[in-house]
């Protein structure tokens, strides 16, 4: 039985992280932690502490998992490394300077850490996958999928499984007839790096899509689709648990879900 | 029963309207012309004729395929109103010019003909489902696939359909956030007309694709496809054999398969 | 201005109908009737009121938006018959002949009604288009997906859907070989009637979805889907304004939203 | 440069694998075999040859490639090993028995041999992906679609592609309801072993298939697709490639081209 701790144990990913302790066989749900609500009583006998320091000392905690703010994650950290308590990191804003930081006092201080940006397990294999197709395929493209409010194009995953697909084959498009645009973009954006790479990323926006993203592989006579759609964040939960499950088990420093798929 | 002569009947298209006129049991295969193979058995009684005025006055045709070239299908037209058959024109690059004498011909000689740049029924309700449904959502995007050897994006068959979803909504990316590309033309091109439409097109190009599009409509917690796939040329002679059907009880002017569906 | 009354407003649906009719420019929402929270401020001056016949004497309400029982929707609308209110209703539960008889009450008090057990605007397009290609094409099949935990297979948006492609064409899998399953139910589920029909239906079940449904369409060469998503019940909301708009401009009886798309 | 001959020049395959030789920037075709249209010129000086035996000892062959008969494979093997030329086999209907054979007189003639029921890799990807997301899903289910003439289902690639999935996995459908077919069959043929495993597999067959399959995986929140389409038979040659530029290299013993990639 792990015995577990949520840290931001009122925000949108604490109160799914919540759930899925209380769903969990092998979970023990035996704090909560959050500036706000301080004193709610979540679940059984677990109330909202405001002290998270204060908190780990009081209960028998073996991991724990902190959705909270780029502001006060690394600050939380330096605690879980201080209390020897394993830790599951889905906060997002740390630099790369922290992330070095935090791996030497995880192995100073003995004490495991996985920090993910993305816990998502489906997107991890979809990337894993393209990454591998990659190698038999000269002609690829991406195209994502989201809502209408999302600013940016293309979307981070994007541009993450293009960078993994580059590591595999750094010239798609090959073969490709000299290209005309009579309406310019329609092509898409060609992501490359000193010139090579060449894979074409469409954004498509609008409502109906949460963040959906297809991988498309062709040769003569064949097509292969990777394709990966998230409707809710309920999808995290499972990468969540694999990582607490992985750090209850293992002592490590592991940075992004893929390094324990 | 009809009978039917093919005109270009050793092309690529005519070698398919021959098949198609051999298996169909409401059809007689009567007369071949072409300027090749001159004397060739196609089957049965049918040789290959070289002189098409001559084939129409010896052979009795109710209806004609034609599908030749450019520069002989107007001529060829001539002839079909003079000597009554009717005809199903598949050639392509008549000038609207063109067009507008042929129907009045047509009218004139009381003589039935029906020109389509585009034989693929599938094609053509996905073009007519995709106007219909623009009336219902505010948002929608295309996306074509084609193969590598295609020079020019987006297709001819995106860009009719924008169109014909235009006629139904002036109006798409209703709602959605003022957007940055990070790359350029990730978002697509973006088709309009005196900047009202604003319909996003993607075109993808690869090896393994023949002729695929995808009309995507978008409403909050909803998503609407339209998919279609052509993989060879056969997929064009359900179309042909309607059109055949069609002017044979009909003795009118059709421009566009759309138009008898 | 449409003045909106919402009954059943503490509803999962009713609460999304509040929302949009917030949100629409067109709507003002002007009561809101529910057996819970009496009295609870919804929105402005709008508090939930228990009396729903009380409610729509000091209310000038055009059209109310009924998602209550099946126990109590029956009774709802002869109250709206009474005070001459224009109704949508969206709960299910109406038995055939109860269904006559409020049709009956429309035309006889003049008042319109609008009877819909399905708002998804999406669903039905896909239904409309699915009946119209059947025409054209000689196979057809239908998968659908729903989550784990729907109990019976197929669903019943597949069955309705078979039901009007069979209006078009009573003989698909035309040209089929003779088949042999070597696992039983592979091929899926034979919807016919009375031996006509023959369109498989396909019912995947998992977590991840939550209602999808594609009707295929195959001939030589070219392949015809046509897709339909839903995430989330924000989807059925574009069905209920239309529905509303309608019955504010008209004054008939209508029994499922296809009949004025 | 790898000095190729291709046995059963003549056939549908040997064809592709003429043409994907002449193309090939590291392959010479130096040498076909057939029974048919021996003497016929396929390639500058090329000719068919009739008797294998004797053509293996005249030209310089490093590596052949077989798509002949069930009846005359073995036998042909027999050859390839005495006369220590390695060997890619893409021909069909060896016992188990045969290939245990085959694999001993590989290591004891010391001449590589690759034996691959299936030469396409994007299928081959599909596979290995779909067993590598076995072990992140409890929810999975394959459809699979071909065309109308294909006799039995489910494909012997979807029923391969489920072993390996329970080599994975051996609980699919982990937490579905009771379900009730009021269509039997709808929900699908259940693959299983000994009551374990419990993949419904899906079968499509209509024209306008050639071969396509998808794999859904699904957990709360979240779906991941892999999907291959096959469309004609030049999707076989980038293996078969492979397949002669392995074993050319290498001088082992293969079965399935798997194990290759």
């Amino acid at each position: 039985m792990i015995k577990l701790g949520v840290v931001g144990a009122n925000g949108k990913m604490g109160q799914e992280v919540v759930k899925m302790a209380i769903a969990a066989q092998n979970i023990e749900l035996v704090c909560a932690v959050d500036k706000l609500n301080i004193g709610q009583n979540i679940y059984n006998d677990v109330y909202i502490e405001g002290d998270l320091n204060a908190a780990l000392k009081v209960h028998d905690v073996d991991v724990v998992v902190d959705f909270t703010q780029p502001s006060t994650v690394f600050e939380n950290i330096k605690i879980y490394m201080e209390n020897k308590v394993k830790s599951v990191i889905g906060t997002t804003g740390l630099s790369d300077e922290q992330i070095m930081q935090i791996k030497e006092m995880s192995k100073s201080s003995n004490t495991g850490c996985i920090i993910a940006p993305n816990f998502s397990i489906g997107a991890i294999l979809m990337m894993k996958f393209a990454q591998e197709a990659s190698k038999y395929f000269s002609n690829a493209e991406i195209i994502e999928f989201h809502n209408k409010k999302k600013k940016d194009a293309p979307s981070g995953t994007s541009i993450k499984t293009a960078q993994l697909m580059m590591e595999s084959n750094n010239n798609f498009k090959l073969g490709n007839c000299e290209e005309t645009e009579t309406i310019k973009g329609s092509r898409g954006g060609n992501y490359n790096q000193d010139g090579k790479g060449n894979i074409q990323i469409h954004s498509v926006r609008m409502p109906g899509f949460v963040a959906s993203q297809q991988v498309i592989f062709g040769s003569d006579g064949q097509i292969l689709k990777i394709h990966h759609d998230t409707i809710n964040r309920e999808c995290y939960m499972p990468g969540v648990k694999l990582a607490v499950e992985h750090i209850f088990e293992n002592n490590d420093f592991v940075y992004g879900l893929e390094n324990i798929l």
